[in-house]
């Protein structure tokens, strides 16, 4: 490249982040991290270099976490740093975790001490729990003070943190003793102590080491903005707020879909491929065992296939449709499970639904396949044992497909958990025995 | 029953509800429903006689449908209008939906007038649409006020309605101009025409026939607390807040598992049985056709089974164990492509993790089948063709599952839908393709 070459391609580049930076101006945040995104690495580089820091803290924290992580380490440490100044400390913890221990390190040490200090502290919660999802930032109010000014503190604080849902309210010692409104606040008669207000209120918070989903279910519960987080001895540490919540429920309901099928529930595209690995070799190898009872009795009419080979022809036909029956009602099941939670009358008449319509599809399949199966083979018999046996098993698959989460519900384990390995077990041994167990007596 | 006995009893029943009362004091609307949920019937309908008509309302919205509903049927028809009318037209939309026909329009005939056509228009939207879970009960400011003449006006609107987040702006034609947050307001100088906080605002709005889903997605997208509907003029509707979107992407993220397998994504226990049947069969149906596929192959190998049974037994563990891996990479590719969207890059590095995951558990699980055939037959030919089968079979259901998705998302489609039964042709077609072929090559 020529000199010349190289000025004309500099400045495309320069226009083409002249360009983005209009783009961003009056960009939402999450808009802005989209539009980021989307861009090549360099250009990232380059248009977060332009940006005033306080748009750039915000884009960031609303970018992916793997885009972000590699924009990151991208930029120059001390830029790098000053965006994390800029970020409220929880969302500065989610960016460095995504990073290794040194780059980590690195930029701690170029924020300023406190801002630093309270990350790190962050940092050490179990990101899985209240104090790992929990935002710092927030307004605390002395009880002795009256409404009116409340309000004038919460609105000096306003400038400088996120939107204040609620103010809490805390004694002498920094106890929770109370959480009021931002609406109650307005109505309450200026003069109103606070303290009055917290009368008949029954405080609802969240310890600290709390698992994080169990925390997403108090918030969905009473349908709240915001939680506060508390140590052992109920001092305020931090609010978990309703946008965490929705991460959280969307995160959670598709783990279920993975724990059907014995995988890890947490798994992702970023687990360490051969975590996954051992997260799924376990289930798999408890499959060996399961699979070995339907081939136990497979072996036991070795000597029927002998003579009617269709009937190894056929046999895995049986078998998967069931199976796939079996599958609809355990999903079903466990999305009921999930839904409302644990209802032992509402469950078993899910059951005793799931049965119903498995006899229904039972009959309609069991016809299909003898029309099907004595089209081809001329053999009337052959496909009338194949239409009982695939509409048995299938009324089979649906009635357990029902039964195992409520049977590992009732177990203290969690419903979903590998059931589509014993499912497959079910249908597939029943499939078998009914198929060749009724080849065997009519069809020798 | 003695004239004694009979007064006896009523006393306790009259001291049972009298004690429930006392422990619904002070419950909050979530916990309130939660206490009168699990009491029997005759007991719920005494309990809500007992109550003051808006706490009645209160604990009725909370409630989960099914138990709602059928309390609501227990109700005098006249109690039962007048919690109606206490209620959010949107609750009380919902709560009437839950009815049949006649009782319905038996409830609204004795709703007051105004309120009850608001109901009506609320129902008239599809359930499924911004407009189905939209709350009307809004404050509108007109824009040529001030930031403190706002304020007031808001501060009257609050006793009544629900907790305003935001104040939505509109024009001398009703039409939505703006949304500013009552943080905002509360920040503005007193004098400030909302005119002009409203100059570079990008403003977020959504039409009242937009998919739910949709709507839950733009709110988490911003992590809005709601978000304004608007018809085709622009005129404001209502908003979708952050509580009903929480329950849409509960409901939402489980959908996946049930459309997977070929179950209607909306099936919950309470859909007529009859349409869980017509959901579910076509794709039964769909699955004849695919495992038709599979019989087919064996069907070519005929020979060699007439020849060695014992590949009867085994060939079906080789499909299995293939299938459960390929639906563990199923699973992890739906969730991935649900929780971070569409990522072409993202997505093909999913595929080469997945096959990677897929050649060490093939591996491991080939040698242990090995072990387990050889130690059992003492053929290390027959071992070792199950061995090599299950092994590349393995890898061919974690690319296979990783991939399907990624295929019906390419396709336009729903990147869940069913796929659990093409991978399952997948793996079956190959694992008996493999096994047998490689059998009838070795072992004949």
């Amino acid at each position: 490249m020529s000199k010349n070459e190289t000025i004309a391609h500099n400045e495309q580049e320069i226009q083409r982040t002249e360009a983005h930076l209009a783009e961003l101006e009056y960009a939402h945040p999450a808009d802005g991290a989209d539009v980021i995104e989307d861009l090549p690495l360099a250009d990232q580089v380059e248009v977060v270099r332009g940006l005033d820091l306080e748009d750039a803290a915000e884009f960031l924290s609303e970018m992916e976490k793997h885009d972000r992580a590699r924009l990151m380490r991208s930029l120059a440490p001390d830029l790098a740093a000053d965006i994390l100044e800029q970020m409220s400390p929880d969302d500065a913890a989610d960016v460095l975790d995504d990073l290794d221990d040194a780059h980590k390190q690195q930029l701690l040490n170029r924020v300023e001490s406190e801002e630093a200090a309270e990350i790190e502290t962050l940092m050490t919660f179990d990101p899985d729990t209240a104090g790992g999802v929990m935002n710092t930032e927030i307004t605390v109010v002395d009880q002795n003070l009256t409404a009116d000014q409340a309000i004038t503190l919460i609105r000096r604080a306003a400038e400088e943190s996120e939107i204040p849902y609620y103010a809490y309210i805390v004694d002498s010692v920094e106890t929770l003793v109370g959480v009021v409104s931002l609406r109650n606040l307005m109505l309450a008669r200026p003069r109103k102590p606070l303290r009055e207000m917290l009368e008949n209120q029954q405080l609802v918070t969240t310890l600290y080491d709390t698992d994080k989903e169990d925390v997403a279910h108090l918030l969905r519960h009473y349908n709240f903005l915001a939680v506060p987080v508390v140590d052992y001895e109920g001092r305020l540490m931090g609010v978990v707020t309703h946008d965490d919540v929705m991460d959280i429920i969307h995160e959670e309901a598709s783990e279920d879909m993975l724990g059907m099928v014995g995988a890890g529930q947490d798994e992702t595209v970023d687990t360490p491929w051969l975590r996954s690995v051992a997260l799924r070799l376990p289930w798999l190898i408890v499959n060996i065992a399961n699979s070995i009872v339907a081939a136990l009795v497979v072996y036991r009419f070795e000597g029927t296939i002998a003579q009617i080979t269709i009937l190894a022809v056929l046999m895995p036909m049986v078998a998967n449709l069931a199976g796939n029956a079996g599958h609809q009602s355990l999903a079903m099941m466990i999305r009921q499970l999930a839904m409302e939670g644990w209802d032992p009358k509402r469950a078993w008449y899910a059951v005793w639904r799931e049965s119903k319509i498995g006899v229904v599809n039972g009959l309609v399949m069991g016809l299909l396949i003898f029309i099907g199966v004595f089209l081809l083979t001329h053999q009337p018999l052959l496909a009338g044992v194949m239409a009982v046996a695939l509409a048995l098993d299938l009324i089979v698959g649906n009635a357990s497909g029902a039964m195992f989460p409520i049977i590992l519900k009732m177990l203290g384990r969690d419903p979903a958990q590998a059931s589509s390995i014993f499912v497959t077990t079910v249908t597939d041994t029943m499939g078998f025995f009914l198929f060749l167990g009724l080849a065997n007596m009519f069809l020798l």
